[in-house]
């Protein structure tokens, strides 16, 4: 699905996402569909209610999400493993990703100023982020769950002596003000999300090739030697370049694991539908996410 | 090294792990070396310190430690992520991996009793893997940062009315009393820890094949099509099978990656040593962490 398609549809699409409004998965929202053209983001506790309502029954549930946008690794920290799992156990398509710059802003109540500052608060990795520019201030430090929330907090308690380390959506969404931008002591931090649809929904979405995707499978090997490199193989032999290889174990299996493995390519080029059909007899299981537009 | 070489040094050595004691790093420490034997062990609050207090200097810091026990990856949650960063970054070397099935308990006070019970706390993970057994209780849930500081909590504050889910090992620590054994979910649930020493101790240990052995090495490639299936083509173009693939972000670089693989043999069988004299041809960075005994 092209960003064009995705647009058009919009006008009655609901898009789920984890976390409070102001969350940095909703900038990614932004960063995929283009702010003006967002209608309705529904904030979701978890991870798992985001992959469940997704693939919720529309008949039954009025707000079933169209899309939903899910972290799926940081530049820094490495994978969401809760996401890779809900990928494979969920039954869902990928139709897209967005990579999202990690940017911290210092953000105070808009009636506070900067010099009544006495504490911080925020989710501790992103203090953990910040800790060159919180170094540098004698601040009292207090983690809470989500650096949105964070600005959430600030807001319903009228906090006139905290800070939130939160992006600067979060700030505008509640109404807070910027004391400071781009803390962070990484300025190349970025965290890259995909954009995921049910499979039901995705049956009536047809993905074309863009000259420039790529594709997402999952698969888990005989236990033999060598049996990743040859289901490898089988991409690098048709010059098919391996963007990104992940593992994830196999609950029920101590010490097995699944594959998930990023390719170039669109399955509607003849070499990577071929490559699958080579895959499908060198692994005991294969789930194809789909194939999209590479933001990376 | 073998373990009875471990156990002849261990009149003198200090062992650290991460977590308070009690934690399931001390039952890994009590695995590998055997309880009888254990002199000493440090608790330290995180991984980066074990490592740091790992590589310091013994001629400044008396209590240096020999050895380090630190988990790597668990059946059901995945990699520990951390552990491998320190493994590139950190000057060290592995010498043995042992796995500990992870038991929860739910421990009370001494002199409480299990219909005093009203609250439960742990770890968040823990508590998540004992759903169904807390689920059918009516107890109040309350996260803490650690499962055997949960049980300390208890024993330092004298609660009566609370639980935690912890090791046996922790209860019995804190002498405190088993109210339930085996609560959590899944009995499958295993972690695997790894015992490292600091490059400059691991010169004077030998370590020898034992014909059921495993090589642990770091490498980034080169980032051109195929490169990755050409390393590990070194290994099975030997019929050396690849036991462990894991990936991390490259912090400096977004999107590239350096993989962690483990495969069968030591480097002191010819194969293993060729594999290895070809891996350094076919990567841009190769650091050995070591041949030890499988335990997997």
């Amino acid at each position: 699905m092209s960003l064009s398609h995705g647009k058009l549809e919009l006008k009655k699409t609901l898009i789920a996402f984890q976390g409070e409004l102001g969350a940095y998965s909703q900038s990614a929202v932004y960063s995929f569909f283009g702010r003006d053209t967002v209608k309705e983001v529904i904030p979701l506790t978890t991870l798992q209610r985001v992959f469940s309502e997704l693939c919720s029954n529309p008949e039954t549930n009025p707000s079933k999400p169209n899309y939903a946008v899910v972290p799926i690794e940081n530049s820094i920290a490495g994978s969401v493993g809760e996401t890779f799992d809900l990928l494979l156990s969920k039954d869902v398509k990928i139709i897209g990703e967005t990579v999202v710059p990690i940017r911290h802003a210092l953000v105070i109540h808009r009636e506070a100023d900067f010099k009544y500052i006495k504490k911080v608060i925020s989710h501790p990795q992103a203090l953990a982020q910040c800790r060159e520019y919180l170094d540098a201030h004698q601040w009292e430090e207090i983690a809470v769950y989500d650096t949105a929330g964070a600005v959430k907090i600030i807001r319903d308690q009228n906090l006139f002596d905290t800070a939130a380390v939160a992006s600067e959506l979060a700030c505008e969404i509640y109404g807070m003000k910027l004391a400071k931008t781009s803390i962070e002591d990484d300025h190349s931090n970025k965290t890259r999300f995909v954009v995921i649809v049910s499979a039901r929904d995705a049956s009536s979405m047809p993905s074309e090739s863009t000259g420039s995707d790529k594709t997402s499978v999952i698969f888990s090997t005989k236990h033999a030697p060598g049996s990743l490199v040859r289901a490898l193989s089988v991409l690098s032999f048709r010059g098919i370049n391996l963007s990104r290889i992940e593992s994830r174990p196999i609950k029920s299996k101590p010490w097995e694991y699944y594959f998930y493995v990023d390719f170039e390519g669109h399955v509607k080029e003849e070499r990577c539908r071929q490559a699958i059909e080579d895959l499908e007899s060198q692994t005991l299981e294969l789930k194809v996410l789909g194939s999209y537009k590479r933001a990376i």
